[in-house]
């Protein structure tokens, strides 16, 4: 499904800030800081450190952090915001499915960022250029319970599927999901932190090939893989003015 | 993954009701009605409408009502308790994981209705046991948000592992998931209704092959579908001591 695409406009924008521009917000997250001396509005990153945060995730962080500051690694920040003109865009991509009415739409809220601090996904990502691969460190939530006292699977697959996206347009741009296919290895206790490591694996005409797999923290078991999902890129597939325009939005 | 497992605690009570014998509530829901004349909890079923249904779901709902009035089609209710003796099973099968902690797992809700009613995942289950069959009819609320406008794939990855899980547990018994593979064809818009069907297609020794698709109300579009996942049945495979605790603790 499209749910990678749910990644792009923070991805984008955290690229955007990675290549020397500023970070655009992508998500109006309600509550935002705005800085009086400029007018600008800042939005939260949820992907920094909270309280919720237990000490392997903290750890972990700290880890992806030094390795940022060579350049070898980008920390990607997830704040928020709704750009209409990318609502619009979708729907008018979409032509044979009905939109959403406006006043649900209004309600909206990011799947991955929809519960309050700790409850549900808490992650951050970082992207390495060179080696085309992206890193995910994620804490599943109390609230993501599937059999007792482990994460629920579905909530595994969101962010496999969110980490294989964001690693997709990290290297290659626009694309829509069209197959993920995961193994489960072994079950991940609740509020217990695992390493998402994405990395490309080969691009053939407009299929691009990526690859994952989910470790505990001390690398000793292998929760789960995800083997070569099907991303089709948009661009330059099929590239019409609808789709342009898609294009633009998004990059704004 | 194992949470396939999540749903078997509402499916075997579903089931157990379905054979004549009262529905068993499986885990805690907070606010229960309470029948003082027998002090007997009531627990309440999220499967069944509510006031953020839409007019689709509820004709829907009342459709496969219809179907169960001569027997051939059974409602799974979806209720919940919270079993201290299968958290225990939970964590004793699987020796090797780092069971969560005990402060930790008292906020633990079930990820498919750890939302306030009308924002998540709304959802009504119905079983056919002569034809092998498991539908699911299921609106996504505007908290599981992809792309903007669109449900999350992880939103649906979720609701399409729920109902092979189920219609596995119906049909063949305990299992645990081996591999999920979803091809995603067309993006749902947030809010809408969809119907998740799926079947059991055979079984090879250990094995459990099942699949499903999901389709639109007027089943027009094939928004995606999932194909060959394998699910491996714990039982009778290396059955020990420790399943049949496991059992023992599930079917209460």
């Amino acid at each position: 499904m499209l749910r990678s695409c749910a990644a792009r406009p923070r991805t984008l924008s955290a690229l955007r800030a990675a290549r020397g521009g500023a970070p655009r917000p992508a998500r109006d997250p309600g509550p935002a800081r705005r800085s009086f001396s400029t007018e600008k509005v800042i939005h939260k990153d949820h992907s920094l450190p909270n309280p919720s945060w237990s000490k392997d995730l903290r750890l972990l962080f700290d880890q992806f952090m030094k390795k940022c500051e060579d350049g070898s690694w980008k920390h990607l920040p997830s704040s928020e915001c709704k750009v209409p003109q990318r609502i619009h865009s979708f729907k008018t991509y979409f032509l044979d499915s009905k939109p959403v009415k406006e006043d649900q739409l209004s309600q909206a809220r990011p799947f991955t960022r929809s519960y309050e601090v700790g409850q549900g996904f808490e992650y951050a990502m970082f992207y390495n250029e060179d080696e085309k691969r992206t890193v995910c460190l994620f804490q599943g939530g109390p609230y993501l319970e599937g059999p007792p006292g482990f994460l629920h699977g579905g909530a595994l697959a969101t962010m496999i599927d969110t980490t294989l996206g964001v690693c997709t347009i990290s290297c290659m741009g626009l694309f829509m999901t069209a197959n993920l296919n995961i193994n489960f290895k072994s079950p991940i206790p609740l509020c217990s932190v695992v390493v998402i490591s994405s990395q490309l694996d080969k691009v053939e005409g407009r299929k691009v090939f990526v690859s994952c797999n989910v470790r505990s923290v001390d690398e000793k078991t292998l929760h789960s893989d995800a083997t070569d999902p099907v991303l089709v890129i948009l661009y330059p597939y099929r590239m019409t003015f609808l789709h342009l325009i898609l294009l633009f939005s998004l990059q704004r």
